[in-house]
């Protein structure tokens, strides 16, 4: 049995949870779902999904600098979720808490990231609460439909089943690894850190789907949750030249950082990791050609609840991923030595 | 014509809707509800009402010192927005950045008044978003469905229309006044600030008003508001014995505070102000009493866009709320020079 309590963050989330009671209509149970799913009464078909996410963190620390980033990734973030459930967005509410020394332009600009980010996926913000204050805080909710015979959860894979990502990963670990690791800025302009939640992709994957998760916190993070949801683990490959966005890769190959760092950090993006039953997996790679889109078999679930990386000369290694996960919490705000560490543990896995 | 932009909350309102294209299923212009309301696909009988409000300012100014307070104003605030639309919940969604140096108890007393207030109301908390900052700030998200022949919006009354109030305002002004004006806390103890949204007088509102808006802002804010959208003014019983809470007037005579200060300053509670028209006052009022639900009708709508007291004295005053609305942005911080503003406003009006 792998316990979800070994990550501090499923044990921060449970020790909310307790405290309050479930609805009698909520479907996902804590942890199951990247949004919250609840039944309408008088609606068999569709069940409301709802999400709420801060992006406070990221600024305080100076990851986001741009307030376009800001404001695009606050608005992408909660519609990736919407993404990973299969739903249909209905719309946005936001909140925007902003320095009153903060100058016209740096909220404008903020606002154009939220309004660029819903015009490139066609979804509307209905509207909002501001508030003055002495920091930069961007909350996002977003709702939308979810037709229950197309939900997907984080729970629902079996053994044999196909794993695909919705496109090369890395890209938030490559911007964060330029921000916070002292490369130059233009190794990773943050002008071109704009990941797109997968709605598009979405909508063709909940037809095939038996699990779902956005890789925001990162492909190996997003693993390691799904293993402890299904209590199953996942053999993938470890062919990072398949796995990674080809720019990871040049960045990587430019600045000689090991590619596993851009699979194993905790800045994902908005991919989908999803798995398809074997007797699927044909006709939704033809579904999803036919429709333009390519996604990139990674590997396959199997009954050992680990993360098993198959390597391009021919190893195989379990990776641990807990302590990478709980790391962010045990070295809160030392990233020198973050990034240290991090590094310790993957050449104790033999990674480098 | 009165402006809209005479209000500088509207202003900034404003600032931020005019950035955003506008979804063609949201069913509210701005400033015309208390919640954004949006068609649902395959519904015609239902909207979906949601709303976001986030507490920090009253944190950070010292307002709120309990975590209990902030936990249960939180949680009642966006509960409150879907009374005033006449939706029934179907829960909540919530963001708490907590300084990493809080100790747990100070979580657990906020997640106990989220809940506590939750309890009250019968709400659900469904999920949320968790952060670690360097201060203190809650958001809560709530979601809702409203029948659309029930569905209630700030715009809607008509000249001769009764108003109401679900029951004696004041409180948040009271406790404010205490916290800020220099006064013992147990004239007001925080502990007993624990106002309650009035869903349940929403579902009996809903079937006979022409307009409804909550009383966040103050009883003269809000009616101020109500003027701007509808075009409309209001002539109100200066009687403040009835108007306010007997709490409140307790308060006012015990420390000679002017009890109009008590309908006019901005710390409101969720009270509901509505108008029924005066063809449906007797079945309103004989429906509401069948079900222990006693409002009070403070005045009635009138053609001249104005609010027109009519104090106890005999007197008839109009009185400009605008100034004391755009006081709190213009004094910001200032609360010695606020109290003094403010009142000296209200001696020009001839209030005191």
């Amino acid at each position: 049995m792998i316990d979800m309590k070994n990550i501090l963050e499923n044990v921060i989330i449970d020790s909310w949870v307790e405290r309050f009671r479930r609805s009698p209509n909520q479907v996902n149970q804590p942890h199951e779902s990247d949004a919250e799913l609840i039944e309408m009464p008088g609606d068999p078909d569709r069940y409301m999904a709802v999400t709420i996410d801060t992006v406070a963190e990221e600024i305080s620390s100076g990851l986001y600098r741009d307030p376009y980033t800001m404001g695009w990734i606050t608005v992408m973030a909660s519609l990736s979720d919407l993404a990973a459930v299969g739903a249909d967005p209905l719309g946005l509410v936001i909140s925007v808490s902003l320095e009153s020394s903060q100058d016209r332009a740096f909220a404008n600009t903020i606002a154009q990231g939220m309004e660029g980010a819903c015009r490139t996926l066609d979804v509307f913000i209905l509207g909002g609460d501001t508030n003055e204050t002495s920091y930069v805080s961007l909350t996002s909710c977003a709702l939308g439909l979810v037709m229950r015979k197309n939900l997907m959860m984080r729970r629902g894979c079996k053994p044999g089943d196909a794993v695909f990502v919705t496109d090369g990963v890395g890209l938030g670990n490559a911007f964060a690894l330029v921000r916070l690791g002292g490369y130059p800025d233009d190794y990773f302009p943050e002008k071109s850190y704009r990941p797109i939640a997968n709605l598009a992709e979405g909508r063709i994957v909940r037809e095939f789907a038996s699990c779902c998760m956005d890789s925001s916190d990162g492909l190996l993070a997003t693993l390691d949750q799904l293993m402890r949801i299904n209590q199953l683990g996942f053999a993938i490959d470890g062919d990072w030249e398949k796995i990674l966005a080809p720019k990871v890769m040049e960045f990587c190959q430019h600045t000689h950082t090991p590619p596993w760092l851009m699979a194993a950090g905790p800045h994902g993006e908005f991919k989908l990791v999803f798995t398809v039953p074997e007797r699927s997996v044909d006709s939704f790679l033809m579904h999803a050609q036919s429709k333009g889109f390519s996604p990139i078999h990674i590997g396959s679930v199997q009954k050992t609840p680990a993360i098993s990386l198959l390597l391009t000369n021919g190893k195989k290694i379990d990776v641990d991923v807990a302590p990478l996960r709980n790391l962010l919490y045990d070295l809160k705000g030392d990233v020198q030595r973050y990034l240290k560490e991090f590094r310790d543990i993957g050449r104790k896995w033999g990674l480098e």
